[in-house]
Protein backbone atom coordinates (compact mmCIF):
# COMPACT_ATOMS: atom_id res chain seq x y z
CA UNK A 1 0.00 0.00 0.00
CA UNK A 2 1.49 3.20 -0.79
CA UNK A 3 1.42 6.49 1.15
CA UNK A 4 0.01 9.76 -0.36
CA UNK A 5 2.18 12.45 -1.77
CA UNK A 6 2.52 15.74 -0.77
CA UNK A 7 2.30 18.79 -3.48
CA UNK A 8 2.77 21.59 -0.55
CA UNK A 9 1.70 23.07 2.07
CA UNK A 10 0.51 26.54 3.33
CA UNK A 11 0.58 27.90 6.88
CA UNK A 12 -2.60 29.45 7.64
CA UNK A 13 -1.94 30.72 11.21
CA UNK A 14 1.55 30.54 13.40
CA UNK A 15 1.76 31.40 17.21
CA UNK A 16 4.75 29.46 17.76
CA UNK A 17 5.43 27.66 19.66
CA UNK A 18 1.97 27.21 21.05
CA UNK A 19 0.08 26.50 17.53
CA UNK A 20 0.41 26.61 14.09
CA UNK A 21 -1.79 25.35 11.20
CA UNK A 22 -2.47 25.66 7.56
CA UNK A 23 -3.31 23.51 4.80
CA UNK A 24 -1.53 20.73 2.59
CA UNK A 25 -2.41 19.75 -0.85
CA UNK A 26 -2.11 15.67 -1.52
CA UNK A 27 -1.99 13.46 -4.51
CA UNK A 28 -3.55 10.14 -4.03
CA UNK A 29 -2.18 6.72 -5.32
CA UNK A 30 -4.90 6.61 -7.70
CA UNK A 31 -4.03 10.28 -8.75
CA UNK A 32 -7.25 12.06 -7.43
CA UNK A 33 -5.75 15.53 -5.65
CA UNK A 34 -7.00 16.40 -2.63
CA UNK A 35 -6.63 20.32 -2.04
CA UNK A 36 -7.13 22.12 1.49
CA UNK A 37 -6.81 19.02 3.39
CA UNK A 38 -6.25 21.15 7.06
CA UNK A 39 -2.80 20.37 9.57
CA UNK A 40 -2.40 21.64 12.84
CA UNK A 41 1.51 21.52 14.91
CA UNK A 42 1.04 21.88 18.41
CA UNK A 43 4.14 20.46 21.47
CA UNK A 44 4.71 17.30 21.76
CA UNK A 45 3.84 16.40 25.49
CA UNK A 46 4.55 13.47 27.84
CA UNK A 47 2.31 11.49 30.39
CA UNK A 48 2.90 9.54 33.46
CA UNK A 49 0.88 6.96 35.29
CA UNK A 50 2.84 7.11 38.81
CA UNK A 51 2.00 4.40 41.24
CA UNK A 52 3.52 4.95 44.61
CA UNK A 53 4.87 2.59 47.01
CA UNK A 54 1.34 2.01 48.90
CA UNK A 55 -0.67 0.87 45.35
CA UNK A 56 -2.30 4.16 44.95
CA UNK A 57 -2.05 6.02 41.08
CA UNK A 58 -1.19 10.04 41.68
CA UNK A 59 -3.77 11.98 39.58
CA UNK A 60 -4.51 16.01 39.51
CA UNK A 61 -7.25 17.97 39.99
CA UNK A 62 -7.73 20.78 38.10
CA UNK A 63 -9.23 23.34 35.60
CA UNK A 64 -8.14 22.87 31.70
CA UNK A 65 -9.57 25.00 29.49
CA UNK A 66 -9.61 21.94 26.90
CA UNK A 67 -11.95 20.56 28.77
CA UNK A 68 -14.26 23.57 30.17
CA UNK A 69 -14.55 22.35 33.66
CA UNK A 70 -12.25 20.81 36.84
CA UNK A 71 -11.48 17.14 36.16
CA UNK A 72 -8.97 14.51 37.00
CA UNK A 73 -5.49 14.16 34.58
CA UNK A 74 -2.45 12.41 34.83
CA UNK A 75 0.92 14.44 35.30
CA UNK A 76 1.47 15.74 31.83
CA UNK A 77 3.11 18.27 29.92
CA UNK A 78 5.00 19.55 27.22
CA UNK A 79 8.41 18.66 26.85
CA UNK A 80 11.12 20.99 26.53
CA UNK A 81 13.51 21.72 23.65
CA UNK A 82 16.20 18.95 23.22
CA UNK A 83 14.74 17.20 26.11
CA UNK A 84 14.20 12.90 25.59
CA UNK A 85 10.45 12.31 26.66
CA UNK A 86 11.81 9.91 29.73
CA UNK A 87 13.81 13.31 31.04
CA UNK A 88 10.65 15.07 30.23
CA UNK A 89 8.25 12.66 32.02
CA UNK A 90 11.01 12.91 35.61
CA UNK A 91 10.83 16.30 35.19
CA UNK A 92 6.94 16.96 34.73
CA UNK A 93 6.27 14.61 37.19
CA UNK A 94 8.49 16.29 39.97
CA UNK A 95 7.56 19.85 39.03
CA UNK A 96 4.06 19.10 39.03
CA UNK A 97 3.54 16.47 41.61
CA UNK A 98 6.88 16.18 43.72
CA UNK A 99 6.76 12.66 42.97
CA UNK A 100 9.96 10.82 42.31
CA UNK A 101 10.07 7.52 40.39
CA UNK A 102 13.47 4.94 39.95
CA UNK A 103 11.76 2.85 37.69
CA UNK A 104 10.16 3.92 34.20
CA UNK A 105 8.40 1.57 31.41
CA UNK A 106 7.14 3.26 28.25
CA UNK A 107 3.57 2.50 27.23
CA UNK A 108 4.62 4.29 23.74
CA UNK A 109 4.34 6.91 21.47
CA UNK A 110 1.35 7.98 19.90
CA UNK A 111 -0.31 10.81 17.77
CA UNK A 112 -3.22 12.82 18.56
CA UNK A 113 -4.64 13.05 15.69
CA UNK A 114 -4.59 10.92 12.72
CA UNK A 115 -5.87 13.49 9.60
CA UNK A 116 -4.91 17.01 11.81
CA UNK A 117 -1.30 15.33 13.03
CA UNK A 118 -1.42 17.85 16.16
CA UNK A 119 1.18 16.27 18.42
CA UNK A 120 2.82 13.09 19.84
CA UNK A 121 2.57 12.23 22.85
CA UNK A 122 4.91 10.31 25.01
CA UNK A 123 3.02 7.72 28.12
CA UNK A 124 5.27 6.66 30.99
CA UNK A 125 4.87 3.95 33.69
CA UNK A 126 6.79 4.92 36.41
CA UNK A 127 6.42 2.28 39.78
CA UNK A 128 7.38 2.72 43.03
CA UNK A 129 6.89 6.47 43.41
CA UNK A 130 7.28 8.24 46.41
CA UNK A 131 6.81 12.15 47.44
CA UNK A 132 10.79 13.64 47.83
CA UNK A 133 9.72 17.52 47.39
CA UNK A 134 6.86 20.07 47.39
CA UNK A 135 5.17 20.13 43.78
CA UNK A 136 6.29 23.87 42.59
CA UNK A 137 3.18 25.29 41.89
CA UNK A 138 4.64 27.27 38.64
CA UNK A 139 1.84 25.96 36.27
CA UNK A 140 -1.23 28.00 35.53
CA UNK A 141 -3.75 25.71 37.12
CA UNK A 142 -4.19 25.41 40.57
CA UNK A 143 -3.70 21.70 40.83
CA UNK A 144 -5.01 19.63 43.62
CA UNK A 145 -3.40 16.16 44.04
CA UNK A 146 -5.31 13.33 44.46
CA UNK A 147 -4.22 9.24 45.10
CA UNK A 148 -6.76 6.62 44.02
CA UNK A 149 -6.66 3.27 43.72
CA UNK A 150 -6.09 1.85 40.02
CA UNK A 151 -9.83 0.41 39.47
CA UNK A 152 -11.04 3.53 41.38
CA UNK A 153 -8.75 5.65 38.58
CA UNK A 154 -10.47 3.32 36.22
CA UNK A 155 -13.83 3.65 37.12
CA UNK A 156 -13.14 7.69 37.34
CA UNK A 157 -12.73 7.74 33.74
CA UNK A 158 -15.91 5.76 32.89
CA UNK A 159 -18.06 8.21 34.95
CA UNK A 160 -16.56 11.24 33.01
CA UNK A 161 -13.92 12.17 36.20
CA UNK A 162 -10.78 11.74 33.66
CA UNK A 163 -11.83 13.21 30.47
CA UNK A 164 -8.68 13.94 28.46
CA UNK A 165 -7.78 10.71 26.30
CA UNK A 166 -3.88 11.07 27.00
CA UNK A 167 -4.83 10.30 30.47
CA UNK A 168 -6.92 7.56 29.47
CA UNK A 169 -4.96 5.83 27.19
CA UNK A 170 -1.80 6.17 29.54
CA UNK A 171 -3.82 4.78 32.65
CA UNK A 172 -5.53 1.87 30.40
CA UNK A 173 -2.18 1.11 29.29
CA UNK A 174 -0.31 0.99 32.63
CA UNK A 175 -3.10 -1.13 34.23
CA UNK A 176 -2.85 -3.85 31.30
CA UNK A 177 0.79 -3.32 31.76
CA UNK A 178 0.38 -4.09 35.58
CA UNK A 179 -2.23 -7.00 35.13
CA UNK A 180 -1.44 -10.14 36.91
CA UNK B 1 -11.38 24.77 43.16
CA UNK B 2 -12.83 27.24 40.98
CA UNK B 3 -12.63 27.24 36.92
CA UNK B 4 -11.33 30.01 34.54
CA UNK B 5 -13.73 32.71 33.50
CA UNK B 6 -13.43 33.46 29.74
CA UNK B 7 -13.14 37.04 28.99
CA UNK B 8 -13.76 36.50 25.36
CA UNK B 9 -12.24 34.79 22.54
CA UNK B 10 -11.08 35.41 18.60
CA UNK B 11 -11.44 33.44 15.77
CA UNK B 12 -8.25 33.45 13.82
CA UNK B 13 -9.11 30.88 11.14
CA UNK B 14 -12.05 29.32 9.98
CA UNK B 15 -12.40 26.26 7.49
CA UNK B 16 -15.46 24.69 8.89
CA UNK B 17 -16.48 22.18 8.93
CA UNK B 18 -12.73 20.90 9.61
CA UNK B 19 -11.22 23.36 11.38
CA UNK B 20 -11.63 26.70 13.15
CA UNK B 21 -9.02 27.93 15.36
CA UNK B 22 -8.36 31.14 17.56
CA UNK B 23 -7.57 32.59 21.42
CA UNK B 24 -8.89 33.71 24.43
CA UNK B 25 -8.31 35.71 27.14
CA UNK B 26 -8.91 33.89 30.49
CA UNK B 27 -9.30 35.19 34.08
CA UNK B 28 -7.31 32.68 37.04
CA UNK B 29 -8.98 32.18 40.03
CA UNK B 30 -6.51 34.50 41.70
CA UNK B 31 -7.07 37.38 39.54
CA UNK B 32 -4.25 36.89 37.01
CA UNK B 33 -5.13 37.22 33.02
CA UNK B 34 -3.62 35.21 30.22
CA UNK B 35 -4.18 36.07 27.28
CA UNK B 36 -3.82 34.77 23.30
CA UNK B 37 -4.25 31.13 24.76
CA UNK B 38 -5.44 29.28 21.97
CA UNK B 39 -8.18 26.57 21.23
CA UNK B 40 -8.62 24.58 18.25
CA UNK B 41 -11.72 23.03 17.10
CA UNK B 42 -12.36 20.00 14.83
CA UNK B 43 -15.32 17.95 14.34
CA UNK B 44 -16.06 15.04 17.19
CA UNK B 45 -15.66 11.15 16.13
CA UNK B 46 -15.92 7.56 17.06
CA UNK B 47 -13.37 4.61 17.44
CA UNK B 48 -14.74 1.15 17.60
CA UNK B 49 -12.80 -2.10 18.83
CA UNK B 50 -14.82 -4.44 17.29
CA UNK B 51 -14.74 -7.89 18.20
CA UNK B 52 -15.74 -10.89 15.49
CA UNK B 53 -17.43 -13.41 16.36
CA UNK B 54 -14.11 -15.82 15.83
CA UNK B 55 -12.48 -13.71 18.57
CA UNK B 56 -10.10 -11.52 16.25
CA UNK B 57 -10.37 -7.72 16.32
CA UNK B 58 -10.84 -5.83 13.01
CA UNK B 59 -7.99 -3.11 12.21
CA UNK B 60 -7.75 -0.90 9.15
CA UNK B 61 -4.32 -1.02 7.35
CA UNK B 62 -4.49 2.68 5.39
CA UNK B 63 -2.32 6.24 5.07
CA UNK B 64 -3.59 8.84 7.18
CA UNK B 65 -1.71 12.48 6.71
CA UNK B 66 -1.44 12.99 10.57
CA UNK B 67 0.51 9.92 11.35
CA UNK B 68 2.27 10.22 7.63
CA UNK B 69 2.63 6.76 6.88
CA UNK B 70 0.70 3.57 6.57
CA UNK B 71 -0.02 2.15 9.83
CA UNK B 72 -2.97 -0.33 11.73
CA UNK B 73 -6.11 1.75 13.17
CA UNK B 74 -9.10 0.83 14.44
CA UNK B 75 -12.03 1.60 12.44
CA UNK B 76 -13.41 5.52 13.05
CA UNK B 77 -14.80 8.70 11.81
CA UNK B 78 -16.57 11.75 12.35
CA UNK B 79 -20.11 11.97 13.55
CA UNK B 80 -22.60 13.34 10.72
CA UNK B 81 -24.87 15.97 11.77
CA UNK B 82 -27.24 15.14 14.45
CA UNK B 83 -26.41 11.95 14.74
CA UNK B 84 -25.51 9.77 18.02
CA UNK B 85 -22.07 8.51 18.79
CA UNK B 86 -24.13 4.74 18.59
CA UNK B 87 -25.29 5.61 15.44
CA UNK B 88 -22.25 7.20 14.02
CA UNK B 89 -20.13 4.09 15.36
CA UNK B 90 -22.66 1.24 13.68
CA UNK B 91 -22.35 3.50 10.57
CA UNK B 92 -18.97 3.58 10.32
CA UNK B 93 -17.76 -0.01 11.16
CA UNK B 94 -20.44 -0.87 8.74
CA UNK B 95 -18.95 1.48 5.90
CA UNK B 96 -15.17 1.13 6.29
CA UNK B 97 -15.47 -2.42 7.12
CA UNK B 98 -18.94 -3.90 6.36
CA UNK B 99 -18.96 -5.81 10.02
CA UNK B 100 -22.33 -5.21 12.05
CA UNK B 101 -22.91 -6.25 15.79
CA UNK B 102 -25.80 -5.98 17.83
CA UNK B 103 -23.54 -5.86 20.84
CA UNK B 104 -22.67 -2.44 21.68
CA UNK B 105 -20.87 -0.92 24.59
CA UNK B 106 -19.84 2.40 25.33
CA UNK B 107 -15.81 2.72 26.52
CA UNK B 108 -16.51 6.90 27.53
CA UNK B 109 -16.55 9.68 25.54
CA UNK B 110 -12.72 11.94 25.98
CA UNK B 111 -11.96 15.81 24.93
CA UNK B 112 -8.55 14.92 22.48
CA UNK B 113 -6.35 18.03 24.20
CA UNK B 114 -6.96 19.61 28.04
CA UNK B 115 -5.19 22.50 26.47
CA UNK B 116 -7.00 23.46 23.02
CA UNK B 117 -9.88 21.52 23.33
CA UNK B 118 -10.23 20.06 19.36
CA UNK B 119 -12.74 17.84 19.56
CA UNK B 120 -14.66 14.93 21.79
CA UNK B 121 -13.79 10.90 21.02
CA UNK B 122 -16.88 8.63 21.58
CA UNK B 123 -15.22 4.99 22.22
CA UNK B 124 -17.37 1.87 21.65
CA UNK B 125 -16.61 -1.91 21.89
CA UNK B 126 -18.65 -4.22 19.55
CA UNK B 127 -19.01 -8.08 20.38
CA UNK B 128 -19.69 -10.45 18.06
CA UNK B 129 -19.64 -8.52 14.86
CA UNK B 130 -20.12 -10.29 11.49
CA UNK B 131 -19.03 -9.07 8.02
CA UNK B 132 -22.67 -8.40 6.44
CA UNK B 133 -21.78 -6.14 3.39
CA UNK B 134 -18.60 -4.89 1.48
CA UNK B 135 -16.94 -1.54 2.71
CA UNK B 136 -18.07 0.87 0.69
CA UNK B 137 -14.75 2.41 -0.39
CA UNK B 138 -15.82 5.88 -0.27
CA UNK B 139 -12.89 7.06 1.77
CA UNK B 140 -10.79 8.79 0.52
CA UNK B 141 -8.20 6.62 1.92
CA UNK B 142 -7.03 2.84 0.45
CA UNK B 143 -8.33 0.53 3.51
CA UNK B 144 -7.02 -3.08 3.70
CA UNK B 145 -9.03 -5.01 6.43
CA UNK B 146 -6.68 -6.81 8.65
CA UNK B 147 -7.80 -9.46 11.39
CA UNK B 148 -5.57 -9.46 14.76
CA UNK B 149 -6.23 -11.17 18.21
CA UNK B 150 -6.18 -8.77 21.01
CA UNK B 151 -2.45 -9.73 22.48
CA UNK B 152 -1.42 -9.32 18.86
CA UNK B 153 -2.67 -6.22 18.32
CA UNK B 154 -1.76 -4.72 22.14
CA UNK B 155 1.73 -5.78 20.43
CA UNK B 156 1.34 -4.11 17.23
CA UNK B 157 0.46 -1.17 19.49
CA UNK B 158 3.36 -1.23 21.41
CA UNK B 159 5.70 -1.90 18.57
CA UNK B 160 4.23 1.86 16.88
CA UNK B 161 2.07 -0.01 14.53
CA UNK B 162 -0.82 1.64 15.83
CA UNK B 163 0.45 4.71 16.75
CA UNK B 164 -2.93 7.17 16.99
CA UNK B 165 -4.25 7.63 20.12
CA UNK B 166 -7.66 7.35 19.77
CA UNK B 167 -7.47 4.32 18.61
CA UNK B 168 -4.88 2.67 21.30
CA UNK B 169 -7.12 4.59 23.83
CA UNK B 170 -10.47 1.91 22.44
CA UNK B 171 -7.89 -0.84 22.30
CA UNK B 172 -6.79 -0.72 25.82
CA UNK B 173 -10.35 0.11 27.35
CA UNK B 174 -11.80 -2.43 25.18
CA UNK B 175 -8.58 -5.37 26.56
CA UNK B 176 -9.89 -4.28 30.20
CA UNK B 177 -13.51 -4.51 29.80
CA UNK B 178 -12.93 -7.81 28.19
CA UNK B 179 -10.75 -9.45 30.57
CA UNK B 180 -11.97 -11.79 32.72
Amino acid sequence: MRPWRSLGRRTLIDTSPWLVAGDETWELPDGRVVEHFNWVRTHDWVAIAALTTTGTLVLERCFKPGNGRVTLVLPAGALDEHETPEVAARRELLEETGFASEDWTSLGSYRLDPNYGLSTGHLFLARGARQVAEPDGRDLEEIELVELSLPDALAAARAGEIMTIGSVACLALAALALAP
